[in-house]
């Protein structure tokens, strides 16, 4: 297979509609501009569903689940049997995630893209392992370009299912202990930042720990190099969740989707799909900032917004399900909010009013 | 009446707690902190409620509106109207809270405090004036001490009403043409800043609208003073729902009830109330932070963390509605979220690691 058999063919937001939903927007009875962030993601979603009525519907959280070879040189302080437990723990709606998205009332999935443990059918775990985990890449490239277009083609083929049953607006979530390495090592690369800044102290390794998983890290980039190509950038160093996941939010974008975006692993995967394909921005929302150090760094470099900043870094797509009820409230501003004429009530932007 | 007869026993919250809270947080299948901000509400909450099992009752929006006397100098742009006007139109759930209302599953209350309008019983506008607006304190105090402390002790009815209904969740909206004018007042004499830093430029006024309005409010000053007692500076400078709204804030602590804060005017009523009563902060929730000028300096004041930063200024309680599904999250986790001993899951904190 070969990234040109795998094809993503997102189009640019059309402007058709830009001037009614501004309109739209600016006349229900409330200050011009006073809901902020509501009112950007409401134009935004406007455009990507081109009408003035906008709808969300199946919203679903998909967990993506994989083991990283890298975790043989010691950058993570946790058992790799975590993944595996926690897949299984997510797909009974366990853990924080299956928490959230039961608040939230959002749909969940849980899919192995390359874990290192065999699911039973009752585990209700997907089944989309391209491998029992990726290469330890400290030797050797983590995936083969093959391998990881595979996963990307499964990425894309879960969302295209999830489309067809009518779900149109996607987040995803991750599991994968080690992962924070491949994500430092693609933002490094794809933001073009010194290693050093994308290793956070924050992933709670002491400083020694922080100090050798940077230099194992360095090490690899040594032996592998940078590479001008994203799909490189991924295979070499990325993990088949992030992989898998990637091609899920180009899908996503493809099928004009919206798309949510979450921690500091996902952003990584954004990035290398924002590095194909620059357009999978229109379909974004930046759900919020976690305090991974380089996430905020991942974030300025594609000019998101966060809606949210809660100090959040458990990953599994929390954020993301936090963030769904703003969104709700941006669609309901939208589809429900009375306009001025409609609610009697003395029209101030016919006065060149911008508040009330 | 005196404010001694009208008196607030606020209890500070009991540490007997703390230990317990702190151990059930932490032993979540969750990284160690990982759920920032939540982890902090729903420990407050907890010394709250005096449980490590949360309950979020009855969950109430109180719009509170009210007319000021200092509209006939210019100070904003709006028609008065539109204060009765909205009124009407939040009683039947119209505007923004109603909406946000309506999609989190709060209740909401329209309250009269001294709009200049008769209300019909139809309106379904409780009727809580203490006269028809306030006066217009560039000629004379707005209110007299007696008309201050029987709209706080309005407040304190309404609140004790809810609480007696099983509410112990409470958020307040308001709705008056000109209060900026009150709230910046009231900001720069409680917080000790300048009137210029808090008269906003975000409050839609233009450039010499503005000016006008900082004029007005500086020669007030001149006039009246500034005041060492908290109660003074409300009673000359305020306005009835930001009086109404400061009682009822008071009994919400009287009561261990949480209570959600909102934007710039309510903020203003909180600065009283905190200056009378410091403990009223242990009950209180930051909601979000506005883009109105002042709102974050106030804020900054009382060393709020805000929940949301979503550049709102609608005010009506809209952001105190919108951060309602990130603190009913934190209950959630605290009620719900397995422990690691539940899930089967490799226990992290027993190893001295703090993420997955």
């Amino acid at each position: 297979m070969t990234l040109k058999k795998l094809s993503f063919n997102i189009q640019p937001l059309s402007n058709d509609l830009n001037d009614a939903l501004k309109f739209e927007i600016d006349h229900k009875t409330k200050p011009l501009g006073s809901l902020g962030q509501l009112e950007r993601i409401a134009y935004q979603l406007g455009r990507i569903q081109q009408s003035t009525r906008l709808k969300l519907s199946k919203p679903t959280v998909v967990l993506v689940g994989a083991d990283h070879g890298i975790c043989a040189q010691g950058v993570s302080p946790c058992p790799q049997e975590l993944t595996w437990q926690q897949m299984k723990n997510f797909a009974k709606k366990g853990g924080g995630i299956g928490l959230f998205a039961n608040l939230y009332q959002l749909d969940m999935l849980a899919i192995d893209a390359g874990v290192d443990y065999t699911f039973s059918k009752e585990d209700n775990v997907e089944d989309y392992k391209v491998r029992n985990g990726t290469r330890d890449f400290s030797v050797e490239p983590a995936m083969t370009i093959n391998e990881c277009l595979q996963a990307m083609q499964n990425g894309a083929d879960i969302v295209t299912k999830l489309h067809k049953k009518g779900c149109n607006v996607i987040a995803f979530g991750e599991m994968g202990i080690g992962n924070t390495s491949p994500a430092s090592i693609i933002m490094s690369q794809l933001c073009n930042v010194p290693l050093e800044k994308c290793v956070g102290a924050g992933s709670g390794l002491d400083n020694n720990g922080v100090l050798h998983k940077l230099n194992v890290l360095q090490n690899a980039v040594k032996k592998h190099g940078n590479f001008e190509s994203p799909l490189q950038t991924l295979a070499c160093y990325g993990g088949l969740e992030i992989a898998t996941i990637c091609g899920g939010i180009l899908q996503a974008a493809t099928l004009k989707m919206l798309y949510i975006n979450d921690g500091f692993i996902i952003t990584s995967a954004l990035l290398v799909a924002h590095a194909m394909h620059p357009e999978v921005l229109d379909y974004t929302i930046f759900s919020h900032q976690s305090n991974e150090g380089g996430h905020k760094q991942m974030i300025a470099h594609m000019n998101g917004e966060p809606i949210l900043n809660l100090d959040l870094r458990l990953g599994e797509g929390t954020g993301a399900a936090m963030a769904y009820p703003i969104i709700q409230g941006a669609v309901e501003m939208m589809n429900k909010m009375t306009t001025f004429a409609e609610a009697n009530v003395t029209d101030t932007t016919k006065k060149g009013i911008t508040v009330l």
